[in-house]
């Protein structure tokens, strides 16, 4: 999408690759939203890290990273020894792995760029090919938003108030992003409306990505306490929801995403609002057969006890916010029920949750993927 | 309460009076939790400086300042000249009110205190009168909360599992409080539970207040996320809700409170757990007839933008989280409609939100008010 740094509007990526000197190039996530930088990682053990350090997070934008870690990783070999060269890609192949092993994403994505490399028959082919299918995998990434965008679009009425909850946008994403697209595309139709960022504690992505997002994009918004959206509903705020996913379970139709989703799902349906989710087809997982399999993370008390922003002078600190003798639980994630859910917004198409499993033959073999 | 400074526990009041050097001694609740103070005000204006700039906040706790700030102000008088006396009477009495303007208890309580001081002939009289109007109305309240404790309790079952929202601890009254009555009651009978207190943004009241308190007292609890209690309950760890009020409409049974609270009972109802209101007689709301006629306050965006919370260095500092260039909406409380109370606990007894109305003529000629 665009940024706006200083005067100048330019198109990036989050996620993107440069031939010429064989990088990659993140935006540096950590610094948004407070600063907006794109650092450009030498070698494959730099994209590692980056993956590692949360330079760059969500599920669509670390699998690109890796896809072009692995590629940038392979075309650094040099010489033909093909035996040699196979040593090499395992080796890189491992240690980008590693860098987020819960993520399925990463995986898929290198898969992909290591099928592509068979066809090749020498080294200096097989490192064309991985460019190739990197730079494919991306791609794909941002059709799938884009297409999430064309069948959420008429989800979003001129007018409408719209409640979205962490961050599902274009950061997440190589671009464009699946919570956002459908507010992109509404924008670019030239419709008008209003969304509500949920400030999403504890770590906040609503009030800092998406909020920057919005404002990078002129689309008006606000940022609400998770406290405020029971209310807002009630008075007749707030006219549908829109979230993204890190995991939907074909099988069941259940939605895993950011703590505090399965709440607004549960007042979306108190007031008879729509409650949609928007996914690419990579966040689909065929195989688990009940969302309580779903192990949910419990991350470190600290990010419910404090606040990380920035103070007086730019300094980017944490306050400790709880008393200090007392202690947290931070569950990361929760999971929706599908009968909560009016719909998945996909690449192709508005679903039922329930129908995903019957429409499996015709989603993994669509042409989008 | 007991508040433990050092090593030493030591019973405290929220609120108390220094007979001998007519101050009002108050726990500065700007400081908490990262620090224990009382301060003493050393004449009225002060005292109604520090309900103006939130030194003490809380419905019962600002009702006995003022009650205590009107007998110091009237104490301090010279003279015997009845005239004089009430024109002082009448100024200290405009200047407490005008401290807090939208709050009902300071007035409700200064009235107590003056009906009681026409019983007495001489301003001495007048003066004696005023005190022990004040000290009856801060007692008054302790055995209020006291006996929401005694009619709560037994809602507290041994290894209950308790969410609380914000604050409406002893730190909100004089002592005791009305929300953590039954938890401090059941603690008291030898039984054990466990407390999860909502942070409760945007101003963390339930992190930094009523985490504060059950430190203090001892009671096992944790600081969650607003977010995380719906996934809690899914997942059958809350075993019920207790919560405040600012104003019950006993003509609806609504009950209006802390932004957030709307949202806990919805969970709650969608979960068939108990959800209990916890007042003294001082909130209930006789004449209200519509919940939508609450003027609901909306707040300084800087409280949804950012946080307030200890910096290294033990510094009280304000971090702004989100966007910068992103604005907020801060709306701080909501109404709930009776249909999700499972109950209201006060200090008469547990009753259905619809059967306060009726109730009127024995509530407030009860012996406790």
């Amino acid at each position: 999408m665009n940024v706006t740094v200083g005067n100048r509007a330019r198109h990036y990526r989050t996620v993107d690759f440069d031939v010429r000197h064989n990088t990659v190039r993140l935006i540096e996530q950590r610094l948004l939203p407070h600063r907006f930088k794109v650092v450009a990682t030498p070698d494959y053990r730099a994209t590692a890290a980056a993956i590692r350090d949360m330079v760059v997070r969500g599920a669509g934008a670390i699998g690109a990273t890796a896809a072009f870690g692995l590629a940038q990783g392979v075309r650094a070999f040099r010489g033909a020894n093909l035996d040699r060269f196979e040593v090499r890609v395992a080796t890189v192949y491992a240690t980008l792995k590693a860098a987020r092993p819960t993520a399925v994403d990463p995986v898929n994505a290198m898969d992909q760029v290591r099928r592509r490399m068979t066809q090749g028959g020498t080294v200096a082919e097989q490192q064309d090919l991985a460019l190739a299918a990197a730079q494919a995998f991306a791609d794909t990434n941002v059709q799938e938003c884009e297409a999430i965008g064309r069948h959420g679009l008429d989800l979003i009425p001129e007018g409408a108030r719209v409640l979205t909850h962490c961050n599902a946008g274009w950061l997440a994403f190589v671009d464009v992003g699946s919570a956002t697209a459908p507010l992109y595309a509404a924008q670019a139709a030239g419709r008008t409306f209003h969304v509500y960022c949920d400030e999403t504690r504890p770590r906040c992505q609503g009030a800092s990505l998406t909020a920057w997002e919005l404002a990078q994009q002129g689309i008006s918004h606000q940022v609400i306490a998770d406290n405020a959206a029971g209310h807002l509903m009630q008075r007749g705020e707030i006219d549908l929801v829109i979230v993204g996913s890190d995991r939907i379970l074909a099988r069941t139709g259940e939605v895993a995403n950011k703590i505090g989703t399965y709440t607004k799902a549960v007042l979306a349906r108190r007031h008879r609002l729509p409650f949609y989710v928007a996914i690419p087809l990579s966040t689909i997982d065929w195989e688990m057969g009940s969302g309580r399999a779903i192990p949910i993370e419990e991350r470190a008390e600290e990010e419910v006890l404090g606040a990380w922003g920035l103070a007086a002078g730019n300094k980017r600190t944490w306050v400790r916010v709880a008393n200090p003798t007392s202690g947290a639980r931070n569950p990361a994630f929760d999971v929706t029920p599908p009968e909560l859910i009016t719909g998945i917004i996909t690449p192709l198409g508005v679903f039922r949750p329930r129908q995903l499993g019957r429409l499996r033959r015709r989603l993994e073999g669509s042409e989008i993927r």
